[in-house]
Formats: structure tokens, sequence, C-alpha cells
């Protein structure tokens, strides 16, 4: 097992250090990668789930039958039903398996579990249409981030956790000179597992967001809870019975993976979190529950909460390629994106483009154009927007106005070209008052651009550093062609604990991050204290212990 | 200044991670190594403090002057006054300085941080006579401890941090492959400081304690305030003047590493901790002040608390070594070690010694005689308890009393060949019932050894772990001859984040943790939430921030 494996870790371990593109599970769902049938097959399957119970997971006699999600392309519920565990039980099965995986070398526990991500493989398109059924992500977006994407963070927090696991000897000798002899001592070191984890997912990316925390936590040895938002359940469910299936089939308890599903009358995170054996959470969602997840005592705790994330536009070569790019990622998934972009600070003096100063009002319309063009572009828009997840996100987008402020556009709805009852929208800008931060200050969710007219590049840059320092950002975006301007941003964006792409044009956008190459989350600011993944997310999981004898 | 130390760094990279015996700084005070004046220029250097101002250190003109130490061997203040400055004056110069240092290269850092430990070790015996003058350690402890020991310990951390943040690299190209075409990004990324750093020191190991923090804090861009405790400033303060002394050599701003002492009148460290620009803090002390310190919002902290170290007897080959080396470990500093074993766990059946079984008295009575043995030895004695730090430490000592157990030794006074005034006592022996948990289960700081009579080693293992879990532990001993006995206790120390030294005899000690191979500290239990130097002691210092832009 591990040398069936070794050579995707080996390779994993060096992507990591090298930063250069790097992807072990291929991005494209085409026939020739997947096979001619596996879209279909996964279709298929999908259906087949539809108004039944959930009946792969390995973790004994359920408690009783869960489950609520509702597909916002049809409005309509899957019908799925999970088996319910209360979390006494889930911690009761995961103490029950922890002395027999913190016993798995690290290098066996990585190798399962990347065996576990090519039976996930196998289950891409199937994983795809759950996402798009629970999320409201377009088909290829359901495809990439839930499947190929997220398998890739997975193996990045595998990676990461054998390594830092194997950086220091499992034994050594010690010989200290004492001049006319010496003293000389076996060493052995362990690392020793924390405990029990927690993973709780979110509703809109429940594979992508979940698999980093799960993986980093079982690769370092903790028996692992999954979560998932009550709303986007089935894509997990999915890859959680895919790390029991090789659990089981290599003689492991499979309960060393367990899906913890909410009740239907009744929410489990907080008494899961709050149990004593549960020594690592991992947590992604709004601030408020995460700010109380972050405050509790004893635990060691990995949080992705909201940001403000800011585009600063100074200057550029081509406005109207600026344009089409932040249309695109202000509509992609409708906004429903950690990273995407939410405040553009734009200099009352208007952007400088080449060698002529385009006026504040211009650039606005230009934006403006550009997110109506995309969205009405019938062979685009919809497959760009999506779905809107949450009834909550759709009203609130629609009856959003700022006081002192104006509407530059209004959201409008979305024809999509299959599902006649999908809940659409088309973002919305609105223009409001620099001085006004109280209205920028707060990540809202969904398809919502706010133009915010500065006095100058210098006042783009301080208010977006200062929200970022003191709100959380995830991503920041910035068009300048002054090399002045540029190091100024990246030193004040770097001091707010923000990554910054510059210029970006293209296929490439702003609320993107590559597995492997791109660090996902700072951890220094307030919207969440973890990195995917970086080795502070994988070495707090676990802890160095020394033993020693005379040799 | 980086090619000077390069080969240095290089060394102490590879020695963490091969973690065989390895040390930048020689122990042995001997002229051969040192020069023939030193230990004589070191003494009067330190005599010619005494009574006079501190005015070695570059922080601008003090706002007062501060100063309590008095002398454990002479019972008498030593009447040196440090310049004192308000927390808000510290963290003012430390913000002024945080541009500059941030700026510089941690490979700049490491190699100006490498040279001040140069500096320090020019004046290792002035640093050793003012431990031993303040903390109360034996000459010979005072000089390895606080100059040669604390010195690699300080290029551990500069070590570990300068590996951290070089880790991954400083630029890149990244290129995604897109069928016809391709995607490439020019990638740069930075190793950004959290902000302002405040090491909290203690009154038993001036330097050794305090080093870690201080130089992991720097060489990850920090600006840092040393505040010491109040009856231990002086070796820490030369450490710090060292520091300045080569930040101003190299134009670079002194209070990049300020000493911040408190006034005579009020204590400054809690006003310094919950400053709102202070965001790491280092502590070492007691367990109350460093739960207040853990609990403070908006910070990374790094603690080092109090704990209960055990030793467990069930088999050995020797008993009269096993018992020299426990008596060693239990007078070395008078017991005033954080590594200190107090609890001795005795199993009622006895030791089992090669085939035959030593009744629990007699092993009672052996470690009782070796205590006495040692303490009454007049070569040995008085260099090996050294002085007791503090009145009340002596005083409570000499008070102790357990109801339901028995006194099997009584603290005694030690003469010191060369100090009539010296504070001294011998170590005081006390049985305990195993049931009376509470009465071991908190740190007895001094030359205190607890003997509990277990009914047996599984009682004596279930014990040790227990406390550890609950009340945390730094060392463990453990004497099994018994494979199967020992992998138990490694399995549950483990579980317990307590390193265990095995069947020590001989030179070396459980209190002993050398730099470069055994980790101090395992952060895994309520001792402390830290470990020197592990990677996580330093990546929690600094933020990886990235960006990005089309290539």
């Amino acid at each position: 097992m591990i040398a069936k494996h070794q050579a995707t870790l080996d390779a994993a371990v060096q992507a990591l250090h090298g930063r250069t593109f790097f992807a072990a599970f291929p991005e494209n769902p085409s026939p020739e990668i997947y096979g001619a049938d596996a879209d279909v097959q996964g279709r298929e399957k999908f259906a087949a789930l539809r108004g039944q119970h959930f009946t792969e997971l390995q973790q004994g006699p359920p408690e009783g039958w869960a489950g609520q999600e509702e597909s916002p392309y049809e409005q309509a519920p899957l019908g799925i039903k999970y088996p319910f565990y209360s979390p006494d039980t889930l911690v009761k099965h995961a103490q029950g398996a922890f002395d027999e995986w913190r016993k798995v070398k690290p290098a066996l526990r990585a190798a399962l579990l990347t065996e576990a991500l090519e039976g996930m493989k196998s289950r891409f398109f199937e994983i795809a249409y759950a996402t798009m059924h629970t999320t409201g992500q377009a088909f290829m977006m359901s495809f990439q981030a839930s499947g190929p994407h997220a398998a890739d963070r997975a193996l990045e927090a595998i990676a990461a956790g054998y390594e830092e696991q194997t950086r220091f000897p499992e034994e050594t000798r010690w010989e200290k000179p004492m001049g006319k002899y010496s003293i000389a001592l076996h060493k052995t070191w362990r690392a020793v597992p924390k405990g029990l984890a927690l993973v709780i997912g979110c509703s809109t990316f429940p594979t992508w967001n979940t698999v980093p925390g799960m993986f980093a936590s079982l690769v370092t040895g903790n028996p692992t809870i999954i979560k998932p938002h009550p709303k986007a359940v089935l894509p997990i469910a999915i890859v959680v019975a895919e790390v029991q299936k090789v659990l089981q089939e290599h003689g492991l308890n499979p309960c060393i993976c367990q899906l913890g599903v909410d009740a239907d009358d009744h929410l489990i995170a907080k008494e899961l979190a709050e149990n004593p054996a549960i020594k690592l959470i991992d947590y992604t969602g709004g601030s408020q529950f995460g700010d109380y997840i972050e405050s509790l005592k004893g635990k060691t705790v990995f949080t992705e909460k909201t940001g403000v994330n800011s585009i600063i536009l100074d200057s550029c070569d081509d406005l109207d390629k600026v344009a089409q790019n932040l249309a695109f990622s202000v509509s992609l998934y409708s906004g429903q994106m950690c990273t995407a972009p939410q405040n553009f600070f734009i200099p009352e003096t208007g952007v400088k483009v080449g060698d002529t100063q385009v006026p504040y009002e211009e650039v606005v319309q230009k934006l403006a154009a550009a997110v109506t063009g995309l969205a009405t572009n019938p062979k685009a828009g919809a497959h760009v927007l999506g779905a809107i997840q949450n009834p909550g996100t759709h009203e609130r987008v629609k009856q959003l106005a700022f006081e002192g402020g104006r509407s530059i556009l209004d959201a409008g709805s979305v024809d999509h070209p299959t599902f006649k009852n999908a809940r659409t929208c088309s973002p919305s800008i609105h223009e409001v008052d620099a001085r006004h931060v109280e209205q920028f200050s707060q990540e809202l969710f969904g398809p919502i651009m706010l133009v915010i007219k500065t006095k100058s590049t210098q006042e783009s840059i301080h208010l977006a550093a200062k929200l970022a320092r003191e709100h959380g950002a995830i991503s920041c975006g910035a068009y300048t062609t002054d090399l002045i301007v540029k190091e100024q941003i990246m030193d004040e964006m770097s001091l707010a604990g923000t990554p910054v792409s510059f210029n970006l044009t293209g296929g490439i956008y702003v609320n993107q991050n590559a597995g492997f190459s791109d660090f996902h989350v700072t951890g220094g600011n307030p919207a969440g204290n973890a990195s995917f993944t970086n080795p502070e997310f994988v070495i707090k999981r676990f802890t160095w212990v020394g033993f020693r004898e005379p040799a």
C-alpha cells in the first residue's frame, strides 16, 4: 500500500515546496480522461440516490434517519435520508477507533488516505451532481471544485501531514563527548495525535472546504467526525463512504472517519464541539459561530470565516479586459465564494489607462456593462452564475439598499436553459460613500458588488488594508501599472495578511486558488486563523514526544 | 555578515533534523577554551556592576531607574539599577523599529542574531556570576545553563526560524496547461511578522528560558520587549545589550530588542501583555499567571508553566546506581528546575533488582541515604544544591507536612564553603498515600521529594499519566527492565505529552535537556503550550502571504 502511493506522495511534497503548477487529479471532465460513460453514470447514480436512505456508511446501526437537502435548481427536496447518530455515540465510536488509528504509522496512514482519494476520483461525476443540487454551483464548478480540486487539496493536506510527521528521525544515537569518555543515549520520537477531531462543513463548498481539515486530522492519527451543513451532505457523505471502504478493506475500524449529520429537529455542532474528547476542530462558515468555536477552551481550532475582499483600481493597460475579468469574478457562482470580490475602490479622479485618465463614471459604467453582458449572454450567463444556494441570500440581494448610496445595477433574474425553476439572480451593483465604512465593512454574501468612490488610490489602499485587518479578507485584486503603488499595496496588504492578485485579465481570476501553490486564507486576519496548507495547518494536530535511554 | 555565519546556521539546521549531539558553544568553562583570564575578568566585571546604574542599553533617555535583585548567596541586595521605561514608551519604541526590522531579510536577521550570540559568548563568565547571584544556581550550572546551553537554545530558535522562513520559494513561475495554451503567473511570497513581541522571564533561569522565545520572535521579524523577573535581570540585560550593540553597529534601531524592567513599586507585565500592539507573548513561570496569559484575546502565546514530574520505579539492574542518580536529580539546584522529579512512585511490593525483589521500605531508605550522602558530601553537596532563590520556597520546604503521610527525611541546612550567609536547604522526603492524589498533584517548587506507595507498577503508570494529563509534566523518569512495561509507559506518557527517560544511571539525569536533540516541553499537556524548538515554536510568529500577476 505504501509503495503503491509513494510516488504520488513524494511528488505532492515536492510540489508543496516548488509551488509551481501541480495537479494529481485532472480538472477537465472530458470522456477521454474519465471515460465515455462517466458523466451519464454519475448522473444516474445521483438520480438513484434521491428519495432513498443513504446506506453506504459503516458506522453501526443508526439511531434514526435525517436529511433536509433541496436543489437550488429545482427548489424541491432531494429526499435523501442519512443515518443519524447522537454526538455521544459518534464520540464513543471515535474513541473506540483511536488506539487502532494512532498506532498506524504516518506513511501507511498517508497511503490509505491517498487510496481513498482514488475511490473519490471514481465518483467525481456523482459528487459533481450532488454538489450542483445542494450548493447551486453550475456543473463545471461542481465537478472541478468538489472533485479534482478538492481531491488535490486533500492530497496537499495528506502530503503536508506526512512530511511534518517524518521530518524528525524516529530514532538516533546521541553521543556527547565528555573529555576522556562520552555519554551515549538511544533516543526515539513519536508524533502523537491530539485526540478526536471534528470538521464542520459549509453549505456552498461541501467537499472543497471540508477535506483539508478532514485529511489533515486523519493523516496525523486523529479519528475524525465530519459534521456537514444540513443542506449539503451528499457530496461529503460519498467521500466519507470511500474512506470507510478503504479502512474496512484493510482491517481497520471504519469509525476512524465518521459522518455525523444533524437531526431534522436539532443541530448537533455545538454539542459535538463542546465534548471534552474533541481536541481538534476545523470550521468553515459565518464569523459569529466561528468566533464561538475559536473561544472554546482546550481545543485546537482551524477556522475560515467571513471577510470583505477588495479590488483596488489604480491604472491598467486595457480597461475593457479588466472589466470583463472583474465581471466574471463577481458573477462566478453568483458571488457565493469566500474569495469573491465585494468592494471595488475607484478614485474619484478615475483610472489611468495607458496615457489617458478614464473618468470615474465611465469606469463604473464599463464594469456595469460587463456584468450585464455576462449575465445576459445566453451561452455563458447561467453557466457562470449557477443558482443561489439559500433563499435568504436571494431575498437579501433583491432588497439591498444603502442610505446615501445609489443603485447602479439592479439584480435581475436569469433564465436557466435546463432548470426552469432555478433560484437565480444576476449581480447587483451599488455605489456607496467612502465615508460610510460601516456600509461596506461586512461580507454581503451573494452577487453583490459595491463601488466605493475614494479621493485617491492612497485612500483605496488604506481602506482595503484597514477592512482586511479589522474585518478579514481572503483575497484582494489590484490593478496598477505603477511599481511604487504596487509595492505599497503588497506591503500594506501583507501586514493585513491578505494575498494580492495583480493585473489579472483573461482566463485567470482573483477568486481562484490553486492547490499546491496558493495558500488559501493566510490565518493572519479575522477571516480565519488557518491556511490550506501551510505547515502550521498540520503540525498543530500532533505532539512530538521523545524517549531516551542509555545506548 | 550572512557569509560569516552561514556555516554555523547550516550546521544548526542540520543538527535540528539529525538530533544527534550538537553544541556551538562549549559547556566547559576551562581556561583552554575561554582564555586564562576569562573567569577572573568575568568575576571582576560582575563585581564592578554592583551598586551601579546599568548604562549599556541603547533605548533612549530613561524615565527612571529600578532594580531589586539580591544574592541568595549573600542574602544582600546587588544594588544594580536599570533604566525604566513605561509600557507605552516601550511599545512606541518597538513600533518605531518595526518597519525597519521586518524589511530585513530572514537570512540577514539570522546572521545578525548569531553575531549577537558571539557577543554573548564573550561575556559567559560575567553572565555566570550574574546568574549565580540572582538565581542561587551553583557556579557550574550558572555558567552552563545561562551561558553555552542558553546560547545553543537561542541558536536553535534562530536556525528553526531561518529554516521555516526559507522553506518556501521567494518566487516562482506557475504555468497551468490549458490544452492548446497555458496560463502563466509570476508568484512571490513573503513571511510577514505578526507584530510586536513580549517575553516574560522567570527568576530561576533568566537567560535559558528567555532566549528561545526572544530569538524566535526576533528572527521572524518581530520587535521584541524582554520583561525579566524583577529578581533576575542582570543576566538577560547583558544579552539584550549585546543584541542592541550588533543592531546599532549595523545601522539598525536598537529598539528592535528592548529590556523592559518592572518599576520598584509596580509590575508592568500585565499592562504590556494587554497592549493591543503586542501580538506574541512568551511566558515562563507559574500556572496562574500563565493561564491568564493564555486567555488573552488576539495574541499568539507560548507558555511554560508548572507541572508535576514523576519517577516510576519498577525494576532495575543496580538499585544503588539508580538511587545515586535520582538523589542527584532531586538535589540539582535544590529542585528549582521545571524538569526536577517530584513524585516517586514505588510499588508496595518493592522493586525487582536482577532476580530479587527489594522490599518497598528498603528502596525508600536507599533513596534517603543517597540524598543525605550527596547533601553532606563536603566536596559535592553545596556545588550541586546551590542556594534557594526565594525565601518563600525556603520557608515552605521547612514547614511542609502531609496529613496521613510521614516524613522520611527532614530538610537540613547545608554549610556553603564560600558564602557563609547562603540560603541553603537539603532536600526533604515525605511519604504520601497514593489515595490522596490532591497531596501530590501540584508542583511543590524546591528540594522536595514525595514517595508514593502504590499497589503496583500499573497504578504507578496510571497515576503518573493522569497527573501529567491533568496537571502537566515536563519530564518523567522510569526504571524498568521489562520491555512490555516500558512500551506501556511510552504509550501512556506519550498520550500525556510527556517525554520519558528510561533507566538513567551515571552522569546523565532526567532534569537535563539537550539543545538540538531533546524537545523541551512538548506543548501537549497543561505544563505549557510550546516546545523548544519544534517548527510550531517559530511558524506561529509569522504569516505566509502570496502575490501573483501574469508572467
